[in-house]
């Protein structure tokens, strides 16, 4: 028994790799491969309608918001969104709550002016900034809504006169939130949506009037939703893979149903490792990420007996990330309960054991 | 039997097919999914380095040629390229030898001067121009080697004093050429070369370094050749479909093999075609795809039996490019000459019941 713990690419349902796998050989029993499939057909364009329809009933979506699945991942909307929303002339307010949002933060700089709100830079991003006001001219104010590197989540949205932009890469569609209220939200699509290689978009469409014109196509927002993102070949399977991911959600019980789990999970792992004086948690409680819990050892020699532990039982995926150190145990959606259990039961023993 | 003409996404290797659709329940026997498999693992490092050495070795690439996959496809590369090699102060030349190529010169245009050296756009783009002269100070001239929806081809490769950059989505490793005389290749993979969603970049290192500094990171190719394609997580599945063509490639002899097997296919059909006076081939001889058949009827009426005939004998996917109209047949590297031969009789019969 292997249990995925990886940040990303990361686990997905059992039902989606199984159907996945099937459609490679016989697409809908249309004796075609989904790779070979033409993405200008009915059947397809039914995959991303049946796509687009569940994002918004997932979501609760207002009649005002465009959903789209784009190239790329959540790299590409670092530009991509300052190319539509920011210029020489407009400022826009950024979060620097973590790696990735800093990344966002360089490439928006490079189309206009940026101001940069609230940092925790100065701890390594291991707690979410609070206590900063947004400027009332910016085109837009940006944050990320979990860090999937340092193991942070930003806990409510922000109450902001300003246009709000979320990269929600690692924690969307696992909490209930009003989306509504987000002008822009994007999301690589592989950790809970799909397979790399899409972003998911959610934008409202008065926002996305007020976009910049002279882009490139491709680049251009607006040209995606004409087109029913569709403007050229599109990412065929990654998209398939969103619809079954999307489909075993809804079945499930949609976000209200899989949120309950995931706190169920966090607050075991969290409440077993917060118990255990040989671990550390460096993100403060009211900070810590419900998709990946970041925690390190006091003891530097006793990592390294935890990973082989950890790697002889199935363990996967569970080293720091290097700008962190220590271990990441990822719980996205997909991850059932019992894995979770797997791990803190091992945790309980390893950390008798070494006592 | 299905026989599938699509022009893209298109057929791909049976085999490739049944392996990665393994790959999806257990890549490599390590009882995870390709699809949750994390990219920065010795693994899959090993997955994309092979691919890359692949596409060296087929196209007998010189030591100064660096290989990257990225996000995207073709329409990407239309803006990529010029952000990277074209500015304000600089001259592109242009090829406007199809919709493809003439989409390519409206992306362009956004970043600097473009010269279209010749055009077949008077005629439909029913031919490939000649006799232009390329301007001695231009940033590079852009072509596109074979054009999908007019089923037109250029041979061999225009003498050139500039960098020269070709389009090759959907004739790349059909046919043999000197690949080192290009300074930039690109190609969508859904015609020769995987699944949709990634782009093949082979690009000259000089060349590189000319690039224009000051761009966004994930559109800086020197970024993606620094970090191995891994700017960002890249289309893992994607480049993993890549790597099993090509590894089908290179088992039934490379470029060689296949480029005979495309001739005897276009051969075939065109001669076919030609010898009955119900069909029209619009492309003169010299300019016929070996990749894209485009021909129509001279009765409009047959059209329609034509079409139903083949969708009851699984010939899929034929019906002409809505810009021109008739059908086009794809015989991408992977269609079996078997199909071919298939498609050539029933075109027979059909002219023979209906003469």
């Amino acid at each position: 028994m292997i249990h995925n713990f990886n940040a990303g690419p990361s686990i997905l349902p059992k039902e989606v790799f199984e159907e996945a796998s099937r459609a490679i050989l016989n697409f809908n029993e249309t004796g075609l491969s989904i790779l070979e499939f033409g993405h200008r057909t009915p059947m397809f364009e039914s995959v991303v309608s049946e796509a687009m329809d569940l994002v918004r009933e997932l979501m609760q979506l207002d009649g005002n918001k465009e959903v789209m699945f784009l190239h790329g991942g959540a790299s590409t909307q670092f530009f991509q969104v300052p190319m539509n929303f920011l210029s020489k002339d407009k400022t826009a307010a950024y979060l620097d709550g973590g790696v990735w949002g800093s990344k966002a933060i360089k490439e928006a700089k490079l189309f206009g002016n940026v101001e940069v709100v609230a940092s925790s830079k100065d701890r390594n991003y291991s707690y979410i900034p609070t206590g900063y006001t947004l400027p009332d001219n910016a085109a837009y104010f940006h944050y990320t809504t979990n860090n999937t590197i340092e193991g942070t989540q930003m806990q409510g949205i922000p109450s902001s006169s300003v246009p709000l932009i979320a990269d929600m890469s690692s924690d969307i569609l696992s909490c209930g939130m009003d989306f509504n209220r987000f002008s822009f939200i994007y999301a690589g699509a592989q950790k809970n949506i799909g397979a790399a290689g899409v972003n998911l978009v959610v934008a409202d469409k008065d926002f996305l009037a007020t976009g910049n014109t002279a882009i490139p196509s491709m680049m251009d927002y607006r040209q995606h939703v004409a087109n029913g993102s569709m403007l050229n070949t599109p990412p065929v399977f990654a998209i398939y893979v969103c619809l079954l991911t999307l489909r075993w959600l809804k079945k499930i019980g949609g976000i209200p149903a899989i949120e309950k789990i995931n706190e169920q999970k966090a607050d075991l792992l969290y409440s077993t490792l917060a118990s255990l004086p040989m671990f550390n948690l460096p993100v403060p409680a009211q900070d810590r990420s419900k998709m990946n819990a970041v925690f390190t050892m006091h003891d530097p020699a006793l990592e390294k007996l935890f990973l082989t532990r950890c790697e002889e039982e199935g363990m996967v995926g569970i080293k720091g990330h290097r700008s962190v150190g220590g271990f990441r145990v990822s719980m996205y959606n997909a991850m059932p309960l019992s894995s979770v259990v797997d791990i803190t039961d091992l945790i309980k023993d390893f950390a008798n054991k070494h006592a």
